[in-house]
Formats: structure tokens, C-alpha cells, sequence
């Protein structure tokens, strides 16, 4: 069975998860794929820059433009001003990654970083399936 | 060998595809991962929010702001303009999707939904193939 | 053990990487997945129309708007004002796809090329992690 984890997130923001899903897989070793899946519509899985916390900083920037909170525009406000703009940062930020492994390792770039990425304004408990695959032989 | 479904489009627009892609998967049972790859550069396959059709309606206006119809900067317009505008809609928004299952049935999240996103205006019919990846033990 | 492949790039624009990858899959043979992951975070891999040279010409004027080099509203420009764009830019485009295979080759769509997108002004060798996954019987 898929394995899950649960993060809580304290409103919107980045929050590396790196450690916690290394730990999660080390157990069964061996080579093969890590999927990691986001069960929700409002926050992200991403792989990005893992040294310098200004580039999340402007990461924020920029997808603020692209998903603006409380635009007129808006026809779906349900929750609040933030609502539709976590779908759509969601859309483009994604929900998924999978990562190759090696001997139980997470084979990253040296600087890539997995992080789960809030877009709600409130705090949330979030829910990573993990998935590992093997490879073919 | 990978498994194809076709849908019919009326032109743009999302379909609610969930239901064709669990029955797909649900014959094998067991756990793992169900990919989804559309193959084509002008539509999306996508998770989102499934209960509000304005979620839906929003996206199409945020994603038109990033990538509009008849740009006059656009170079690439053979099919009308509407043509460049989806390409750029399908990097954003993607292609393809990675799903847990658990005993044959996909393990969404309870607002998740699989929509097929229609980026031209014209009707096209498009081809999903439905890879399923045995978990390791 | 997944593969890896280098690829030196000129500086920012496309490289068309299809051949690249069908070559490593070719040897194993059989169904199942390809899996490409770019161990970066200021280049993308994508899939988009193989045709036109002109549709990657306007991927890059659309891409830019979103992710524009030297903002001045950045606080992260470490390598020039190229270095915050690139890692936006990955986080749209993506770092990763999933190919479905049928007899040892990729079930790609008519007009759907995988081409590495280099998102930095400079030269640079990237790698791509490739690791293929078995079908579900």
C-alpha cells in the first residue's frame, strides 16, 4: 500500500520536506522511482533551489502576479479572497513529483530541494502519498 | 502493453474524466501508481477542485491572461489564434498525471478531480494512455 | 540503477533531445514507462509541437512576460538577472516528464518532441536521470 504522511502547514509559505520524505523511503533501498502525490487542490509539491531562502521569496512574487488574491475577476470566492488563487497557483506550481532513486537514496541535484508550498492564507494539515515503483531489470 | 481511451471535445472547455479513468484502471486491481498521458501539445490533462463549476471558469480566465488568443506578438498562428495560445496553455497547465491506487481505485483527494482541458476552440478528439506501475515490495 | 545522460547547452533556448532518449530506452525492450528527471532548478524538460521552430519562439516570448529577467522587484540575483527568471521559469515549464513505451519505444503523440529548455543565458551541462518502470500484469 501507498504510505502517507501528514504535514501541517502554518498559513501560506514553504515548508522543506526534503528530510522527511528521504526518511520515508530509505527503508526499502534499492533502485527504482519516488512518487510523491499532494491529495488537495490549494497547495504544491515542488523541487526548487534549496540554498538561498530569497529565491522563495520571489518565487512568492511572481506567482502572486500570475494568481493574484481577490481579483474581481473571481466568480469563486468561497473561502475568502485566497480561494481561487490557491487553485490556480496549485495548477501551475503542481501536485506531484517523482524523484529517481538509487540504493534507497533520493538522487537529487545538488541544489534541489522538495518543498511543500501552502497557498492558503490559514494554517492546514496536508497529505503526501508516497509511492515507490521499481525499476525494470 | 500501455491501455488508450479516446474523448471527444466540443472545443474548449474542461470534461470530467474521473469516471472513464477509474473503470479503466479498476480490472487489475491491487496498488500502485496509474499514469495518464495525453498525447497531444494543445490539450491538458489536469487535478482540480470538482465540486465548483466557477474553479473551472476562473482558471480559463487567469489562464487566458498568461497565454492570449491572437497575440499580436505570436509568430506561430497556422491554425488560427487560438493555435499558439494552447501550446502555451499545455506547458502551464500539463499533459500528463500521476495517481496512487490502492485495491484499484485512485486515491484522490476528496475535492480532486481528473478533467480533461480542451485548449483549442474547435471539437478534436484526444488520446489518454493509461500506463499502471506495480508498487515495490 | 537509473542512467544518466549529459547535455551541453549554448545558453538559453531549446534543444530537441527526442533521438537522445529513444536511444538509451531502446535496449531493454518491453511496456512500461520512461521517466526523465533534469537534477536542476534553472532548465526544464518538455514536451511540445516538434514542427514549428516558431511555436518554441513564442514559448519563449510567453515565458518571458511571466518570468522577465532583471525585475526589479527580486532579491535573488547570486548569478545576474537571469538566475531568479531560470527558476521561475523551471517551476512553470517543469523538471521532469513520463513517457509511456510499447516494445521499447516511446508512445509519443504525432507532433509532441521532448526538447531540454536551457533557462539560463550561458552554457551549461545538464543531466538527465533516466529511469524506465515496468507495466502491471
Amino acid at each position: 500500500m501507498p504510505k502517507m504522511i501528514e504535514i501541517s502547514t502554518p498559513g501560506r509559505g514553504f515548508i522543506n520536506v526534503t528530510r522527511e520524505v528521504q526518511d520515508a523511503v530509505r527503508a526499502l533501498g534499492g533502485s527504482g522511482l519516488c512518487h510523491l502525490f499532494l491529495q488537495h487542490t490549494s497547495a504544491s509539491l515542488i523541487l526548487t533551489e534549496n540554498a538561498s531562502p530569497e529565491v522563495r521569496t520571489d518565487l512568492e512574487t511572481l506567482i502572486t502576479r500570475a494568481a493574484p488574491d481577490g481579483d474581481p475577476a473571481y466568480r469563486h470566492d468561497d473561502e475568502g479572497p485566497d480561494d481561487m488563487a490557491a487553485h490556480f497557483r496549485t495548477l501551475l506550481a503542481g501536485h506531484e513529483l517523482s524523484i529517481p532513486m538509487a540504493e534507497g537514496h533520493l538522487m537529487l541535484g545538488t541544489w534541489q530541494g522538495v518543498f511543500l508550498w501552502e497557498h492558503r492564507a490559514h494554517p492546514h494539515r496536508r497529505r503526501i502519498v508516497i509511492t515507490q515503483l521499481p525499476e525494470r531489470q
